[in-house]
């Protein structure tokens, strides 16, 4: 059973949908059950789950951000939220710490097999990317081409590049050889779901030796 | 004008009220153009947008997190959320990145004058801090103490000490002494409201000279 957890992505996927219930308890299930067929969302997740535990690094996905209209406060029961808008966020998808330093970071999916869409960035994301950077933050996207099943922690830098290139070159996209060129390639295992921290381990060792 | 901007908090205290209109744009301007009356948490983001603008620090207050039943996709309109309900946070409220660090942080507001009750923290957020302190962060909670109009920035050690100890002192609550002795004192300023990162830069600083 497929469950799409709302977020801004399904609302324009799905424009003439109407009252999608959501089981958060399946979509749990799911998660802690489930090893074939997860969105990266899922295997993030579950990678963190395991980095926690394991005392490895302490890092969340931030709550999707909510404009809460109105709400009713039923007698004898919990608080209802009967309005309320998705907002879009003015940071990346997850931040954390890991041995001491500041980790930030975007995931993205792609069903291309060829290049990856810039499209899937936001001005605002880059930007905060660029911020946590310039204070010492450790900086990537990490992008999953769902057809190859191919894994990849690009550092931002590279990110910046094609991003501001593409107002002089008009570049809309990413070639994948770009990609596997500039990143650090990471398989899907078990325990972690998705080791990315390695990669992140990486890029602190390749930013000493800059230095 | 006073507006409630809901949370979990306001759900407690007033569960007889019905359809709570939140106006979030006076909320907005409030937070922007107030400078009285303002509550720790706007204080602190008004702080952290300072911080942000001014290239010092990228923190940010997380979004509270929601549990989403039912979304409405009204044809031609976004997304509109029709049953939701305020989860519990697994974290603290605010974290980010400062000069190369994690910093991770609670904040607390209390009317009393002479203690500082042990019941603001959930074991959770204690867990939590613990977690990122492991890894290096620096961890702190922010105490404002409304009537006095003091502000304390409380090392997350001085927090673990009293919450652990009270299984075996009973102590529910720790008395202003103590906060003032363990805690570096903030005044309230004029950008940044709050300008809590001087004393993270010290607790930054004295850590440097214990080790």
């Amino acid at each position: 059973m497929k469950i799409n957890y709302p977020d801004g992505r399904i609302f324009h996927n799905k424009p003439s949908q109407t009252s999608l219930d959501v089981d958060t308890t399946n979509a749990k299930k799911k998660m802690i059950f489930g090893d074939r067929g997860m969105t990266l969302e899922e295997e993030i997740n579950e990678s963190n789950k395991y980095y926690r535990s394991h005392d490895i690094a302490v890092i969340y996905k931030k709550p999707t951000p909510i404009q809460i209209v109105k709400v009713d406060y039923p007698k004898r029961s919990k608080a209802v939220i009967r309005e309320a808008y998705f907002r879009q966020a003015s940071t990346t998808d997850y931040n954390g710490v890991y041995n001491g330093y500041y980790v930030d970071f975007e995931a993205k999916e792609t069903k291309n097999k060829n290049i990856f869409p810039l499209k899937n960035f936001h001005q605002h994301q880059i930007d905060h990317l660029k911020k946590c950077q310039k204070q010492g933050g450790i900086c990537f996207v990490i992008i999953k081409y769902v057809a190859l099943k191919r894994y990849f922690v690009m550092p931002a830098d590279n990110i910046f590049a094609h991003w501001d290139a593409q107002k002089h070159d008009g570049a809309k996209s990413i070639q994948l050889a770009d990609v596997v060129d500039c990143s650090i390639e990471i398989k899907a295992d078990y325990n972690p779901t998705l080791p990315y921290i390695k990669a992140v381990q990486q890029l602190i060792e390749s930013g000493k030796e800059k230095k």
